[in-house]
């Protein structure tokens, strides 16, 4: 029937289930994904699996958090897997609920599930208003609460988990934003295969993942001199082990701006030149959509005038410098 | 009684327990340790909090894994607690067993007990090995092992552990060396609080944790060159969110060398005057022994002559420059 | 006779004569000069050999000029003679006249007579007004104009020369202000013996000379970046050939501050363990008393709480951040 | 007459004459020079404007001298005249003469003509060997024996003088070899206008000269980085005042290596983006004919592979990273 071929979807997005995570509100935030079918999965791994093997068009996966700093597991895998390409980035405000089946009071709670990284975030909460807890550690925020039911009713156990639980659970909420840092925020990136380069914005991100040259003192520093030589600025830049040997490490970097920004274009080839390995994870439009900042002189004209002069001089055409 | 008193220990030293862990065969290789007390304890949290409590005289912990790289809770909490200093660096090479209470055969194993990290280490061996089994997170790796305890008899449960855990519980080693890296290593820190330095050996590093000044584009760069430029090399530099807000970090440094040579104590200065929030985390002799490796320029001698001279013009006083 | 006494001259300077140079007007403006003996000499040589011998306190000497760089001669004495030191800088607006014995027209003239650097100076005007004169060259631009009087009156010789000339010579001016720069001036430094340092006054200048290592790629960036690195900025950098072979240089600097500013005292010991060769040439104030402009994290109290800081760690003594 | 018309010169050269200065030495090293028509002018602005003007195919210019450094007044001609190309480079070994005219002996010897620059050179030598000499400046070294001439025999008057002056002048020499520096040479450059560029020859030097931009602190630093972060050697600095007010700099840059060689080109370029005026000069064979030295990161494949990558990052076209 027509009607239903129409709304079959067109595309599959991967996510870290189950419904309710933050990765879900993630992904609601991505236009393109409404109505299209949303595959659960367990683990970056598996989203990120899915993507390579073309069973998802994409994958939205967390790759840091305002508190706990860079996801290292989904930086590793970015590192390691076959070719992979970052479209979209994406906020998300975290904030936690403690929740415990219907009929558990809050002075009731004596144990508390929670996925470690969660648990860490509302530990000064708990200790004050639990002070006696024990902690048993979850695979994800979602986990935690879906323990609740593995059994019959346990009395005194509860689950530290995102406000969406309630929309799938049948569960009570003990408290609310109980996360020690109000304004903690993860940063969700939207992976696929490399295919048409997202279109600059003029608020993009460039991302990759490069290897510094062996034995080489000063190393780290030319590597950053690469994008601030071009006027480039850097919004992160996190250390990962290549895991051959203890002090061997690769580094992620954000940078502002796109590949086909000049200036972007000119510190990717000096990263090229200068480290044995380096990977391009993508440029896309930044979640917070604030223009890239960048002086005057590292504008597009300022690159293209100066090929062009050098032509001239390498050809002996005649060249006029334009007007500045 | 003379003996016992002779005997009694006068020293406390906490680690991640229970015993059987890769903490305790860290704390294992530090000769002050021998037939002291040692305290075991759930987390990194509460190992540093006895030492600034004065519970113990000092605390192992882990800082660094050549897969998995660095130990965020502990990197944060000394970034955040009050002042602790490192002592001593430890390593550890790092390498798991599959056990499960005995009786139980490899290929009847369906659920895997381990701690994330480690659970992550031997993916790929489990995978191949292990096919569909199901992962339960525990909260330390002897915890792991300690949980098939838990209950009766499980069948099928199994549990990723260190080798040591046979000498303290009543277990079977299904498979061993079940890491994927074999190679594996953690960095264990020995913390204490602020007192007598270690004396220099000449293979030292140097621990602090600086952030940078916010809105100064190129602020990393001139972090680092604090270091190069006094030609001191850097093992490791991680960045760590400060925590109020996306994109704000802390950077955590190991030097070569002792706060006591010249061009550390140079570089700290610079870090001192361009940072607004800088915390010294130690010198300390290096777990690997490997003398500071630093050009003749960057030598006491060279640093100690050139403050005589500039003395000497400031002065007035006549001033000859010594044979180089 | 006490009167007599009391006039006597305390002390000498030396400085390029005869009476009427612009050196002569670059010591009229040292206040500390007036009413002492003057003493004129030769050329930059035997002004400096007169303060190195003791027969003057202090000599004027050109350093460099608006529109022929450095003086060369002044430079590489400065580099190799014994230990001197400057206490001053003068600026004087240099402007040229064309001079000849009386009764001679300028369309007369045929036969220029002119210190290089000041016919170089004035060559379009010459070219324009005099097209078809001879050069011939003085020793001094004061010279030019006395050698008119070398013999019996030459017509169509004119001469150019400063316009104080006229106060020392019975000559007609034939035109004014033939310089082509209108706006050229002449820096000139007044050189001692090493003594008692000037004191600083917030608008300050500090001058080295710095040989750099051989062999090392980037020697002259990391020169540089002593002073950058410090917020110390550089007024001037000129090369200067050591002289042994081609291709190898000093270079002489001027720097914004006093060596009793902490970070220019930071910078000359950064310059020190650097240069293999470097010699302090003073800190004095500048002659336009533009007050130095530097960051606040270079202000000396930044340097010293970082020492005070760094002493605590040490020590162990308790320190508290004092507010910023 | 076919014989005449062969034998006819089709290039023309201006060098600083008359015959037997060092200059002509210069020339003579050019194997395209001889045979042809040689020109002789008075100085470096003649000899620049003979080729601006077509009257002359190249110009040997002297630009500097391993005891004086640069040549001021070519640096300054080369940055403003219209547009010139450097082609050539080509060293003379410096040393003069004392001539006098026949029958003069050194112990008459009370005045002494030379240019200056020759006079200074010859300073220590002359105080020792003739001490209470007077010394009439010249306006060129062959014009200090030339004017010997100029009056009847002045018994008493010599000359410093290049040695090839006596196959043009009928002199006695009274010494040899008088310089105070033995190994001075003079580094001379053949001037033409822009054309075809000499081929890359593996041991190339290029010239060119820059403007700062005002008002930035560190301008000079990243001048220079433009090139060090190229692998791009450089083996002249000199600064040169733009002549409008003090303090305004430009500077005078050799680099090693050919326009055509990748990493120069990108050197360039990045000059160009930052300078506010830039000149290229030239790309020609150094004199010494020494390989040009670089690191194997820096040729030309690594630029050619890096461009490859990104090209393919950019259309989406697949890409295999080559061997390294």
């Amino acid at each position: 029937m027509s009607e239903a071929a129409a709304s079959a979807p067109e595309r599959t997005y991967s996510f870290l289930g189950p419904r309710g995570t933050f990765t879900e509100a993630a992904l609601a935030q991505v236009p393109e994904a409404v109505g299209q079918a949303w595959r659960t999965v367990n683990n970056v791994g598996e989203a990120l699996g899915d993507v390579i093997a073309g069973r998802s068009d994409a994958a939205m996966i967390a790759i840091e958090n305002s508190v706990d700093g860079g996801v290292s597991v989904a930086q590793d895998a970015l590192a390691t897997l076959p070719d992979l390409r970052i479209v979209g980035e994406y906020l998300v405000h975290v904030n936690f609920v403690l929740v415990a089946r219907p009929g558990t009071t809050l002075d009731e709670v004596t144990v508390v599930n929670g996925h470690p990284v969660a648990y860490a975030q509302c530990r000064k909460w708990l200790d004050a208003a639990v002070p006696d807890h024990a902690h048993i550690p979850a695979s994800s925020n979602v986990a935690a609460a879906a323990d609740l039911f593995d059994e019959p009713l346990r009395p005194g156990h509860a689950a530290i988990a995102p406000p969406g639980i309630v929309e799938h659970y049948d569960l009570d909420v003990l408290a609310r934003d109980i996360g020690d840092n109000k304004n903690a925020v993860t940063r969700f990136v939207l992976v696929s295969r490399p295919g048409v380069l997202p279109a600059p914005t003029g608020a993009d991100k460039t991302s990759l993942i490069a290897e510094l040259p062996v034995d080489r003192a000063g190393a780290l520093l030319e590597l950053l001199e690469q994008f601030s030589t071009r006027g480039v600025n850097m919004s992160l830049l996190e250390s990962r082990p290549v895991g051959d040997e203890l002090g061997r490490y690769r580094f992620v970097i954000d940078a502002d701006g796109h590949i086909l920004d000049e200036r972007v274009a000119d510190a990717l080839l000096g990263v090229r030149r200068f480290s044995p390995e380096v990977r391009f994870l993508g440029s896309y439009p930044r979640a917070d959509r604030v223009p890239n900042d960048y002086d005057d002189r590292y504008s597009d004209a300022v690159f293209i005038e100066a090929r062009d002069w050098l032509r001239a001089l390498i050809t002996g055409e005649p060249y006029d410098t334009p007007e500045r």
